[in-house]
């Protein structure tokens, strides 16, 4: 099939991609080789791994929002948000959002990644000076390496490292730090980060992807929750593929903020537009919140029960700021083999490895669902528990 | 509303983001601020902006595929790709997309832009140099900074200079060029591409964003076009979002590249599972062009009658290697201006300013779309000859 123009002095062109044989062969005997599972349509497993913390991606005005948006408006956004793939539900969606997370204003992407790019890349240039949360997500990490700015890595959620770095910038600081963070469903201490970031001139950059709907009152999210709502100098990232149980993120600040971004942010301006399935089904997503703002508590009251459960069972769960909770392994192979043993009793749980976590410290992830009933909690406690993998805990 | 816990001694936190409005000033001044238009479900205008080229957006096979994966599977894929996001129809669409393009494998992501992210920065090392055609779209130069390879930008669809450049770096070149490129619509010489390459050890990457359903048989794409269907040394990029009427991008190429990307790219492995309805959407649009294989022909054939109708007329637009026209304007005011006039007339093009294109650059671009007839297509040239600005042709 391959046309072969090369002649007997040129290289051959089966062997250009020779080295990635070596790097597979190098994974496998690490016990690094992913095989991701795929899911049916119809799943008899309890799925403590995905992030629809609330049940929503299936929630009948959710999905019926995207079946009535695909034939409205049509399945993709056509282009660019600055030239045709900006439809009146995303405008729409974009002043509902800002109106329930407590900012001016916000900006939909057709990703939580791309949303952190934009953020960062920007407001830091190379006049600026991020100080980086040393367990921050990958997009964070990748918008950091994409700026001109400079970099600073500080200690996990310690406000005095970040302090420390901030005032040997006055005024040209951004603070970077994830709400809740992913694997280990920690939480920030962000009035302490708001204040280090105010008393040396800088701005606050949160990645709120996992409060969004489970933090602060109604699950309004992280500004909600530790009553920060329309600082001037905060700005938020969040998904719609999480809580809201549909597809990207958004960038959410005060109005000028959001503006330079609609103008300059490249995974703005050169990304098409969110599909409109996935924007009307987030904006249905905000509208179940509004009417049952019960549904955040909920998922943290399951999370912390859960947490409660393992822990007596000498599970060393981390305790969780929101729904997500983590329990440290150690090598790749036992966490790979106790999340089997959990799937083989009807479990799914999340498996995390190198280089998604540091060497030596691979971990399960779990995540809270508000529909999880407390018999049906301590049942999975019991099965999470029962399959450790000798010495844990 | 905002907490203050400044003291006089403090910054005041309203001034962190104030240069941010002397930039929105400088803009104004330049003539360089976007006002991008919300599209309503009923438009009467003649879209000639957006990059939907076969109609399949609205398509009802497409949309009801869309509305049905909703309902079936949920609005969104509720995690990673390697946790809870990949699901069967994840599966079938990368292997209809790799089999229809004519590759061994295909991984399907979120945007073509996390696509092309992925592409480079998992395939391009420390020990790589990356030679980068000069009018490459911003994702292939942000996959470019985020690579640790070393970056030689070549002038446009010029192979001797890149023969040139990876002369110098014998097996370790990776030669990146768009099929065609996404303002001007010109093609570049893959046939040449791959020869320099070849004799340099080199590795050919092709953003086909803009050649999928349009180039080759049956819309097969620039590698079915250019007679290079499973080349073990080339590796694509393509969107569903623009011929497929969809939302997401796909990297296409050799198993073990394809594999590679799976294990280590960053947003693939870190990034939210493409949403359901986008994905049904995307297989459906292939159902379609396998049933109705000459639409890619037809759009050639509007491009190339509008370009002729627009000549004809004194308008210096671009010769289209495929779906897309340019018509340099020059400055920005001037574009600006003549694409208002084209929509008080009823047709909507698109507008290139600084800095999506290089200052005094500014340039109309059209989309033909494959079902404008002759007579729609002789009035839509005489809207944008009699709406040129003085000087133009």
């Amino acid at each position: 099939m391959a046309p072969r123009t090369t002649t007997p002095d040129e290289p051959d062109p089966e062997t250009v991609f020779d080295r990635l044989d070596r790097e597979a062969e190098r994974r496998d005997r690490a016990g690094l080789t992913r095989r991701p599972p795929t899911r049916s349509a119809v799943e008899s497993t309890l799925d403590l791994a995905g992030n629809d913390y609330l049940g929503l991606a299936t929630h009948r005005a959710v999905t019926g929002a995207a079946a009535d948006a695909a034939r409205l408006w049509g399945a993709g956004s056509t282009g660019s948000r600055l030239v045709t793939g900006t439809t009146e539900s995303h405008a729409t969606l974009e002043t509902e959002l800002a109106e329930f997370y407590g900012t001016e204003s916000a900006l939909v992407f057709s990703s939580g990644y791309t949303a952190n790019l934009a953020m960062i890349t920007a407001l830091a240039d190379e006049r600026s000076v991020l100080v980086s949360d040393r367990h921050n997500h990958a997009s964070l990490i990748d918008g950091c390496r994409l700026s001109r700015a400079g970099l600073r890595i500080v200690d996990h959620t310690d406000p005095d490292a970040a302090a420390n770095e901030l005032s040997r910038h006055p005024g040209a600081g951004l603070l970077l730090t994830e709400s809740v963070f992913s694997v280990d469903g920690d939480t920030a201490p962000l009035r302490d980060a708001l204040r280090v970031c105010r008393v040396n001139g800088a701005a606050l950059l949160v990645d709120d992807a996992h409060g969004l709907g489970v933090l602060g009152e109604g699950g309004a999210g992280a500004l909600t929750e530790f009553g920060m709502r329309a600082a001037p100098d905060v700005v938020s990232t969040v998904t719609l593929s999480k809580s809201l149980g549909a597809q990207g993120g958004a960038v959410l600040g005060p109005h000028r903020v959001i503006e330079h971004l609609r103008q300059t942010a490249r995974t703005f301006v050169f990304d098409t537009g969110l599909a409109p399935p996935a924007v009307a089904a987030a904006a249905a997503a905000l509208g179940v919140l509004r009417e049952q703002p019960g549904r955040g508590a909920r998922v943290r009251e399951v999370a912390e029960g859960l947490h409660r459960e393992l822990v007596r069972r000498g599970v060393p769960a981390t305790r969780p700021g929101a729904a997500v909770l983590g329990i440290p392994v150690g090598g790749a192979n036992a966490a790979v083999a106790w999340a089997a043993a959990c799937l083989r009793r009807g479990v799914r749980v999340g498996c995390f490895r190198p280089p998604s976590v540091p060497d030596g410290d691979a971990r399960l992830r779990l995540t809270a669902r508000a529909d999880l009933g407390p018999e049906r909690l301590t049942e999975v406690a019991a099965v999470i528990a029962e399959t450790a993998p000798e010495g844990t805990g």
